[in-house]
């Protein structure tokens, strides 16, 4: 659930500062997909960008800087899970988000997340980031309590957990391919265990 | 599910050979949850094991070498699921090993897991350990078919995914704490759906 599409890119409200910071941030998106974090630096950043290494260093710091600046981007985006009307499909949605987003090669999202495992910082942020995206994912919980689809003390964490879990597992513990329909599947069973009320408080 | 038991070591079938390596890995184990992959060395592994560091070089070459070896010698092991008599029992037991072994501090298996996104080998050494445990583990599955507890098409691997996945995301990917009753609460969760026939082909 990092990703974001190519189509809508960094907001900016305008303003140099607003400007260097999407032109940083998106070359910083394109230099780790690309390379990976262990190979990413502030030079490479500064050529994709055409910002000048010393604003760079002034303003992130480091490397590591950049990427916690790059999370936190992502929560200022309007990010909103799929509003389909039924809650099986919202999730089927949410897991085709996150399983495209880590079998991409080369995978920003998989980036984030090897860098999360070297520097306490990137961990941080992507904690937050995460926090702030099943917070928000509640809503297709709460919609399907309103539509009567699952009982009204379903615990939406714990329903969320279970749809996305399987994914990231698979395809980052695991390191396995996962195809759209496995995604589905996951979505799938615990739609229907929430239907069953597994999930209830 | 890399945990293995203080009271059970590496076996050691007898001779020189078989003896220093029980003796090297177990070194690395200590030295590994202690300081992290980072800074693990040959000279620390050496020094821990009393095995001379050129014998260590000669016969793992690296410390990545050593990481391979060592979860390879944990595929080697007699690990089993328990066998309590209920389903639920059965992968309650098995989330609260899987949690015990990443939540208590310093954790090899999060040492382990943290290796594998630096270096390819430790990657697919973690890969191969994986799937033997989940493989291991499908007898749980299938004693619950035997006793009539959930329909007989059921998939193994499906429900232990969805029982397992949860532990792993909230304490490696979301790195939040989990209680021991949170993780039984996965447990249940997966058995639940598995009665109501969530996870049949």
């Amino acid at each position: 659930m990092i990703q974001r599409d190519d189509a809508s890119p960094i907001p900016r409200p305008g303003g140099r500062t607003a400007r260097v910071r999407a032109d940083v941030l998106a070359a910083v998106e394109r230099e780790l997909a690309a390379s990976g974090y262990d190979n990413l630096t502030i030079e490479m950043v500064a050529a994709s960008s055409g910002v000048h290494r010393t604003t760079i260093y002034r303003r992130w710091g480091s490397v590591a800087g950049l990427l916690v600046d790059l999370l936190a981007s992502g929560a200022d985006d309007d990010w909103q899970p799929a509003d389909t009307g039924s809650l099986e499909a919202d999730l089927i949605r949410l897991n085709r988000e996150v399983r495209d987003a880590l079998a991409q090669q080369p995978s920003l999202t998989g980036a984030v997340i090897a860098a999360s495992f070297r520097t306490a910082e990137a961990a941080e942020a992507l904690t937050s980031f995460w926090q702030d995206r099943y917070v928000r994912s509640e809503v297709v919980v709460s919609r399907a309590i309103d539509r009567g689809e699952i009982p009204s003390d379903t615990d939406a964490q714990r329903l969320l957990i279970a749809c996305t879990a399987p994914v990231y597992h698979q395809l980052v513990l695991l390191r396995q391919p996962m195809t759209r329909a496995a995604a589905d599947r996951a979505a799938k069973d615990a739609a229907a265990a929430a239907r069953a009320g597994v999930y209830v408080r």
